[in-house]
């Protein structure tokens, strides 16, 4: 018989410490070094300290590329690394509802302690909560990061200044797309597979080729590109512009906007970056971003024109104004 | 109207970025001095970093002592304080089910701000989900703590000895018997008031007092007192021995108790610490511990018998044995 989570599994009592010992101490045994206590003390680094939090509520936990525990570290490590730090450490807080398989969490934790092995974090502090049936839906993480920032770097959307170059990390649309798919909402003869992953090296191979000419960094999450752009936009008083078909986009992804009548530049993504830099870094970015994916692109620039507005040049020499997503998008997608 | 939380508010798009600003950003701006940003970026510290989590279900919502918000500060800053940290800067995830009020939130966030002020930690950074109607129940928020421990600071119940004497900062069990009144399955004539409360001061009193004699600290929360010397007689190998008669409890918890049959040394508390100090120390941290609250009591030794078990000492010269809370205790009480 399958073994399920029982609301007594949430007392704080042994079962709790009896299921805390089982899926998590075991499986993130490697990645944490140290049980998982309440708190966890660790040696000071060098640097400024960077503190970063989500929530996942992914629906489907499970998808192609990837499945909700892969997701809360990546997602929270990708904050982390286009804040310009490095990520050292993680805390995990899960909201089970009772019913969930004790397997599925296992298999849901091993995925987290991959993924974090694979960033270089460590699992050090964690908490377990169960609600009754009903009250919550399967599995809720909500991951905490914590990073260092060198001294000295700068990375703000306030330091936009015209002619500086965007650039995106990957083809988008792929994660929400993906989502849609896994629902069974629609079907497609090839699935589409998330782009969820990590952005530790393609933060620190953007820093490395852009130096101080790299402005800032976002990860484009819910509410895609366009949000990111969108934000930039507002915060620099810069014109952005984007010319349209530069943007990359697979054949698959743009085939289900087009059945949906979806923007791919609004749709999440969970492993793509965007980045402004000085004009004379922009090539040296744009090699070290396609060396890391052949995707990548240079999709536009800041222009001193439509102040604190995103313009998109689209291929027949029209333009449209992008806005912040206004709402109706897909919900759960992260 | 009253204006209500919709799926769209969990979009990532403009909605998300103006319940953002009117919620937490207006109400957290005392506490944040920033913007809540996807990552905040901190001057580093003095001493050793400890990292914390938890996350906060409790039903119902509000309750005499407190409420979520009150309760998800509360109880982070004081996984710090217990750990010998002073607490820095906290980060929040809301997961909201649709159909919450919007003025339910401010309030929740207005609770979370005087908390955190109290506590001197800035709340620096948040997320925001929305689910569906029936995969929650309101608001759920995780909370992930940032705290600096001096060097040198060594809390551990592996350094256990006989001898050293158990004490506790207050009466207990008011939170869980608070919650189960709330609920309205019993009533009493008098309300009982949750014991929901900062512990920063506490701990600091309890160190100062105790210097290098106090051993380790520890808040009681789910699984009650009783759990935490079971934990503790368990990672020292020590016995320890309490004596029933000393354990501070209110008259209103004792009848609350009786009638349900519950022990009140497993009931749940959210603001009372625990402490184990070398007996040259006792005097002086039970005086510290009674400046700040005339409940606290010491209430039992560190034995050489009976090892990495808690016995209880009953009036009559009978003892028992108490053992980590075997499930069955009440569900979502924090």
């Amino acid at each position: 018989m399958e073994r399920t989570i029982t609301l007594a599994h949430g007392s704080g009592g042994r079962l709790t410490s009896d299921l805390v010992r089982e899926v998590f101490v075991a499986t993130f045994a490697d990645s944490a070094g140290q049980a998982m206590d309440d708190a966890a003390v660790l040696p000071a680094g060098e640097g400024r300290v960077a503190l970063t939090t989500d929530a996942f509520v992914v629906k489907p936990r499970f998808f192609p590329g990837g499945d909700i525990g892969k997701l809360s570290i990546c997602g929270t490590v990708n904050d982390l690394a286009v804040a310009g730090a490095r990520p050292v450490a993680l805390t995990t807080a899960f909201i089970i509802e009772e019913g969930v398989g004790i397997d599925e969490l296992i298999t849901i934790a091993a995925s987290m302690a991959t993924c974090a092995r694979e960033a270089g974090v460590r699992l050090v502090a964690g908490d377990t909560k169960v609600v009754e049936r009903g009250s919550g839906d399967g599995v809720y993480i909500t991951t905490a990061g914590y990073g260092l920032v060198a001294d000295g770097l700068q990375l703000s959307p306030t330091t936009l200044r015209p002619g500086d170059v965007l650039l995106v990390s990957g083809d988008v649309g792929r994660h929400e797309a993906a989502i849609l798919l896994a629902r069974g909402q629609i079907s497609l003869a090839a699935p589409i597979v998330s782009d969820c992953g990590l952005l530790v090296a393609t933060a620190r191979a953007v820093l490395k080729a852009g130096g101080d000419g790299v402005r800032c960094l976002r990860d484009a999450t819910r509410g895609g590109l366009a949000t990111v752009l969108c934000e930039w936009a507002e915060s620099s008083g810069c014109g952005l512009l984007v010319e349209d078909a530069r943007v990359p986009v697979t054949a698959s992804v743009s085939a289900v906007s087009e059945l949906l009548g979806l923007d791919p530049l609004y749709l999440a993504n969970e492993g793509r970056l965007v980045t402004a830099v000085a004009p004379e870094r922009a090539d040296a970015v744009e090699a070290a971003l396609r060396a890391l994916d052949p995707s990548a692109a240079r999709i536009g620039r800041v222009s001193d024109a439509a102040r604190s507005r995103v313009l998109c040049e689209t291929g027949v020499g029209g333009r449209r104004v992008l806005d912040k997503l206004a709402g109706g998008q897909l919900p759960r997608i992260c």
